[in-house]
């Protein structure tokens, strides 16, 4: 039997192709002692998957032969660990792969809920980032604006939703008229604006009549540089990423930065998602309390194949996703 | 007897030149019920002068025809309310005159310390934003660097002063040879660089071998993009001003942003000083300790006559200045 890998070529220097990647077959790997095998069922597709192969960032950086890391929903098909049995759903940072063998104090035990994809949205990386960024950064408040941009991606979406949840007027950001009705029709924003529409700016301002007050920042370049024109003092930018300027070197900064910030007084911070480990259990509740009342529709953008994952990321790139996406590799246990 | 006033002959749209400012004379004025006849002793020469010439900032703009306002401490020489009597030294927002008419209940009595410009630089404007910045924003915390650019500046120097007061490895950054070694050796920086040379990069990073935990950017531009680059993760980023921006149209923003506040999660806040005035009490009791205990050498750049503010604000824009700069308009009370 043989494992299936995508292993990095090449390092980009402009923008991802498919050939910065390879598929590779390998001879199954053997868990060691106190090692699990692990069946890769669904594998989380990121922007960061893109920049961590610009250089280290707060994690390693990734380097030509590395296969892709990744953040994945397994089954354990061999335990060498007293504390696993195959059967076991686990979450683990995984690469882009059939198989891997991991260190069994490396993965988090996970409920078999169904479907399994929901680990990886809306109680998954996405919805947590959402919820942690939103809440302990954002701080909305009853009556404020809350603007989104990529609202249609994984974390934008649960954004908008948990700020309406909390009696905010919800204001998107999406590339695309057909990506905007989605976001209005779907997930229930209050309008959702298309950044390429020649007329965006002026759009953007009559959909924030009052302003806006937090701005859940996915994109950065100049659309952060309006968002900052169109905040109200005291406002608060939640750095979430950079996804315009992930693939490219032509980066330019706000134009309005330092200046806004401090006429306005506003709080610019960025997090991650592990920096709020300690409050996922009071996310989980949360993000469940509103799906369970219908205040949050689950959506996910699922592309089937390992093999199928470079295209899945270029594409996300260019912000052919709607929902999080992720790739299966495999199905979820019967 | 006649009032001297120097009002806006016309608006920038470029460099600030003695142009733009006009020196008329009007008939002394005379105070109405409930108002003061002040004489103007000391004014605050900032860079927000500049900036109100620029459009409506947290206060409205200043146009053409209209004497530019100031902060300032005054006496009165006529009361017509039973609060103040001649003699009185208060604060108010004067404008750039010898005397001013005000109604009673826009001032502000202060203490007859000696010298009265004590109220404009450690216990005033500047000392207060450098303290409320730095502690309420930067939240410094032993061991820690602190940078500090226009170091040589009204606020930098007290900010860098607090922060070695409170057990932080202080580093400023200043204009010239001449500055740097004021900074250190009159104020007890650890470091100071000067930006205009051309190996400052390398400099600035070899002075920070542990990193930068706290920015205080009096500046924004080219240098708040190199100390970004130099902060440690959960670094704080103090946005007290953007002195390279207020005279010039062609900015340009910082091209990491918001890359690595999202990478290193930043938190950068802008604030100014009178957001905080609940806190100076405490504010000004803190800062009377350092001075009685020596931690802080109060530096002041005062300009004489009320003729010469142009002049003294045009070179505040160019960083001619040392410390806090005010314009001397007439003497203390004897």
């Amino acid at each position: 039997m043989t494992n299936r890998q995508i292993v990095i070529a090449e390092l980009p220097t402009a923008a991802l192709t498919p050939a910065h990647f390879n598929l590779i077959e390998t001879p199954m790997p053997e868990p060691g002692d106190g090692e699990l095998l692990l069946r890769v069922i669904l594998m989380s597709i990121d922007a960061a998957n893109r920049s961590w192969m610009k250089g280290a960032t707060y994690r390693a950086a990734v380097n030509a032969g590395d296969p892709m890391p990744t953040y994945a929903i397994c089954e354990v098909m061999t335990s060498h660990s007293p504390g696993f049995s195959p059967g076991d759903i686990v979450a683990a940072e995984a690469t882009w792969s059939d198989h891997i063998i991991i260190p069994a104090h490396r993965v988090m035990k996970l409920p078999k809920i169904e479907p399994l994809s929901h680990h990886m949205s809306v109680y998954g990386i996405a919805g947590k980032t959402a919820y942690h960024g939103l809440m302990t950064i954002g701080q909305p408040m009853p009556g404020e604006t809350v603007l989104v941009s990529a609202a249609a991606g994984s974390v934008g979406g649960y954004v908008g939703q948990i700020a309406r949840a909390m009696g905010c007027r919800v204001v998107g950001i999406a590339g695309g008229p057909e990506k905007c009705a989605w976001v209005t029709e779907t997930m229930g924003f209050d309008a959702c604006l298309d950044y390429r529409d020649p007329g965006f700016g002026k759009a953007l301002a009559a959909a924030c009549p009052d302003g806006v007050d937090v701005y859940f920042d996915n994109v950065g370049g100049r659309i952060l540089e309006r968002a900052l024109n169109l905040m109200n003092e005291r406002g608060r930018v939640v750095c979430c990423g950079a996804i315009s300027q992930y693939d490219t070197d032509n980066v330019t900064g706000p134009r309005n930065l330092p200046g806004v910030v401090v006429v306005k007084r506003l709080r610019m911070e960025g997090f991650i998602v592990t920096d709020h480990t300690r409050d996922d259990p009071r996310a989980l509740r949360a993000l469940r309390h509103w799906v369970n009342a219908g205040q949050i529709v689950v959506t996910e953008d699922i592309v089937e194949g390992l093999e199928n994952a470079p295209h899945a990321l270029i594409g996300l790139l260019s912000g052919d996703n709607k929902g999080k996406r992720m790739v299966r590799v495999s199905a979820d246990p019967g």
